[in-house]
């Protein structure tokens, strides 16, 4: 290759998920190739991420300021919290435009083979919010996986002090889901659950 | 999402090849969670390049002094030019580790529709080059491709004033190629190259 900035450079990107070795060379490549379009503006995009994206203080959000754009906007329903494992999921929430409510991002799931505590996962500071007064629902919008699935059950325990109404995202056919590429798991909850039409 | 950073970020990654606007939303967020050993070391990675990397004067490689480590390694031979599309296919070379020899990175190929002329394509200055006395052969390593072959053709045109020699990579069943899977024109190559064992 040409010299150690270009292979650092590659060997970062090679990092980032959904890269390997050589999709990094390639985007390594465009980015020398299209300096004016794209290295300059991501070196300076990633200085500005650096220096001023931190997590909201409250809901574990990214943030410019102490709190995000979600938490202080006054026009956002603050009698709900929907819980969320990962800030992607709080963006997928976000583009679907169904909920106006406020988010609480754990950050990962319960693990006891990696270490990740209740403690780990703010689910304290989760109960905390949900015992103000104002607030009347708690979403669980944990992924459907194993381990979302118990990290919502201790969740729930961590709610149940404050008596708000925690609820959970229907399981169900996805929108254009076709019956015969649907797991058993699915078919039966979307069964058991099935309503008038 | 959170703020104009974050949506620029994702804005610019989406641009690399390979990034989709949802796989660069996973690469944003991946280094916003691993800021340390992502997110510092990218961003002073991408203002070291856009500083120091630029183009090689004599072969087009990419450099941080006004000539690449190849131009000016001493021990590569200097009677020997291998002509290629992009710095990409240059790297592809060298991690063959067949060629010890030099480079002449033309930067694209001929293409009347979008305006690139030998010219653009600095073929002149690779006449120059292999015009210089030491050199005996430039060995054309451009893409298969349509647009690859005219470019060969195009530059050995070029070339034939210098009296070199001009050779074109060898076309054949490639190393653990299945012949049911090999299109009719590769076999054909093959065919009528074949070599006793």
């Amino acid at each position: 290759m040409s010299g150690t900035e270009i292979d650092r450079l590659v060997e970062l990107l090679a990092k980032l998920p959904g890269l390997g070795p050589r999709s990094a060379r390639r985007a390594a490549l465009a980015m020398v190739k299209r300096r004016e379009a794209l290295l300059l503006p991501l070196s300076r995009s990633l200085a500005s991420v650096a220096q001023s994206v931190r997590h909201c203080t409250t809901c574990g959000n990214l943030a410019v300021e102490e709190e995000c754009a979600i938490c202080t906007d006054p026009a956002r329903d603050g009698t709900r919290i929907c819980v969320v494992e990962e800030v992607s999921d709080l963006w997928a929430m976000e583009r679907a435009g169904a909920y106006r409510g406020r988010y609480h991002v754990l950050g990962g799931v319960l693990s006891a083979l990696d270490g990740v505590t209740p403690e780990a996962l703010r689910m304290p500071a989760l109960a905390a919010r949900a015992a103000a007064p104002e607030v009347v629902e708690v979403i669980l919008a944990l992924n459907a996986t194993v381990d979302g699935m118990t990290t919502a059950h201790v969740a729930a325990e961590y709610l149940a002090e404050s008596g708000v109404a925690v609820t959970t995202l229907a399981r169900g056919v996805p929108v254009g889901g076709e019956l015969d590429f649907l797991d058993e798991g699915t078919l039966t909850a979307a069964l058991s659950a099935r309503r008038p039409l």
